[in-house]
């Protein structure tokens, strides 16, 4: 493969000395872009667009063009799993992720199947290597999947939920019918990122995107344990290279000891996390991804800017870092003020 | 005033030793309860069964006739401040509060007034007074109020929000503006606790139900900030004892230690902590309330008697735990399910 031209992303996270602080951003190929809005509308539904390899690649390289971002991640989504599964996901207009089976039984779990990503899901692998090979070393990218526990909540209830009523009456119910349910995602997660990697992914990043609505212990027991069993899955080196693990549990910031455990290169922190108190909380273990929260991209240059450097500042001195928003940009941020986020990170981190 | 039956409750909060654990739920007076839904409906919309003194104390006590609870609650909405502001606080069915009036420009901050609880509030003291002369000393009864940024949440939105785009986007370009609301709500939230404390409130509890959206240093400058202020402003003792003040972030389990310093007595605890590290981190400066997920009381007995007993074990031995849920019940509960929480921390924790 190509030779990496910018791999201050890989140093970040291998924890080793970076000319300036690598950053990029959680759903950076996304709706606050005209040029994505104008492919999407092209390929009619969202679920079209990540089956599309051609313009799933396009949309991943967007940002790139009108960005100075050390790290490209592979647009797709989360629930592809569970799709593939026969679950039917579906988008309706303005409401986020529907499935039209959902999965509330020990008869339901008992249906699905472990995927297969070879055959069930070749449109991911198939974007995974067109993208590595029109970044051409540009940057890194990422592969990434939605964690056993998350991807169990919208099978479970159906679509989002706010308080996972019915996730949490099983887990406090059924227990051992939600540990069946979470085995068989696991399987197909490790399945899945593997074949990520094969194709080209160089990192791969676990979205936990609800277990910080899970008490401490069943956390630990529901969640946390299946990323650990997914973390010892992983192919460990590919492509002459470590493949590095990045775990983001959303409202984590509590179990942070723990997670580092688990054998992962990287943390990704919301915005909730004093990221200097996280550091000092889990030392040179692991690389810490993060963490401004994106409702600051609503600010002027002034405010950006400032947010940036109190970040940077809180890390302080060291390795390890890459700059990140807490949780993916939202639509109705103006692209101006992602250049001048990403343009602060470099300028300020070069003189810190 | 009458004598004091149960002070169960007042001994924990003042880290005295007691022979159970005392336990109450947040929203223990409401929709769980078919007794509760009679007299709502009775009472026509839920602003009506607020303002209606006998209403509001017969449902205050309702869940004590079922159970052995330590205290009592006033039964209130958290936003009877900003309605007594002219922002007309109404319930649309099934979709949670909404104002008619937002408050989104530096002209309608201006144009608030800070609250005077005797003439815009009365019948929230009202209720106070006739609660706690029916109480007649059974046990302890807690006012409470909304916290200054919650509150300004769904005054800036005019409703409830998954992400707080328009309040954030006030604290990240004119902070200046949301300084000046915090400080109009801060002076409000004094007034109208120590009006409740006046009327007969033996506790205050201030409710920052939104404070865990913030980030770390957003949190401490427009949220704990005005609490501190809050608790710094509140009347001390009244007839004849301290009255105490719990402070609750829910998702604020990472600033406990900064919360334990403002001077509160307990802090209440949403259920991704774990009690026992908490209680490591703030020491004997505070008690702790919680924490157990609202969803365990969908299980049978033997699910909660377990987490009970996890939850009391966690915290160990020594004093300053008031037994709680780490948010408010849920309406699709069972009562006979509460009977059995509220009956395994007495039993539980009398043996332990």
């Amino acid at each position: 493969m190509t030779e990496l031209k910018n791999d201050r992303f890989l140093r970040a996270l291998a924890r080793q000395p970076v000319d300036k602080t690598p950053v990029w951003m959680m759903r950076q190929a996304g709706r606050y872009l005209p040029e994505y809005r104008q492919v999407r509308a092209q390929a009619g539904d969202f679920m079209s667009l990540c089956k599309n390899t051609e313009l799933a690649c396009e949309v991943t390289l967007q940002p790139l063009e009108r960005f100075d971002m050390d790290a490209a991640i592979l647009f797709s989504d989360i629930l592809t799993i569970p799709d593939a599964m026969g679950l039917g996901l579906y988008f309706a207009e303005g409401e986020g992720p529907k499935f039209r089976k959902t999965v509330r039984t020990e008869a339901d779990v008992d249906q699905l199947q472990v995927i297969n990503t070879a055959s069930d899901l070749g449109y991911v692998t198939d974007a995974v290597s067109m993208i590595r090979r029109e970044l051409n070393g540009r940057v890194p990218l990422i592969g990434f999947s939605g964690s056993p526990w998350t991807l169990a909540t919208y099978m479970i209830e159906g679509q989002s939920s706010r308080d996972f009523m019915r996730a949490k009456t099983m887990l406090y119910t059924q227990p051992e019918v939600l540990h069946q349910l979470l085995e068989k995602l696991s399987l197909s997660v490790i399945d899945y990122l593997n074949a990520q990697i094969l194709a080209g992914a160089q990192v791969v990043q676990i979205f936990d995107t609800w277990g910080g609505a899970l008490s401490h212990n069943a956390y630990l027991e529901f969640s946390l344990a299946y990323m650990k069993k997914i973390v010892d899955g992983l192919i460990k080196h590919a492509d002459g290279r470590d493949v590095p693990v990045i775990l983001f549990t959303k409202g984590g910031g509590h179990w942070l000891e723990t997670m580092a455990d688990t054998g992962c290169d990287c943390l990704g922190l919301d915005w909730t996390v004093d990221i200097g108190a996280a550091k000092s909380r889990v030392g040179r273990k692991v690389a810490l991804q993060g963490n401004m929260d994106p409702a600051v991209l609503r600010s002027d240059r002034e405010g950006i800017e400032s947010e940036v450097k109190t970040i940077l500042k809180s890390f302080g001195s060291g390795q390890g870092h890459i700059f990140n928003l807490g949780h993916g940009i939202t639509p109705d941020i103006n692209p101006d003020n992602v250049k001048i986020f990403i343009d602060a990170v470099h300028q300020f981190s070069g003189s810190n």
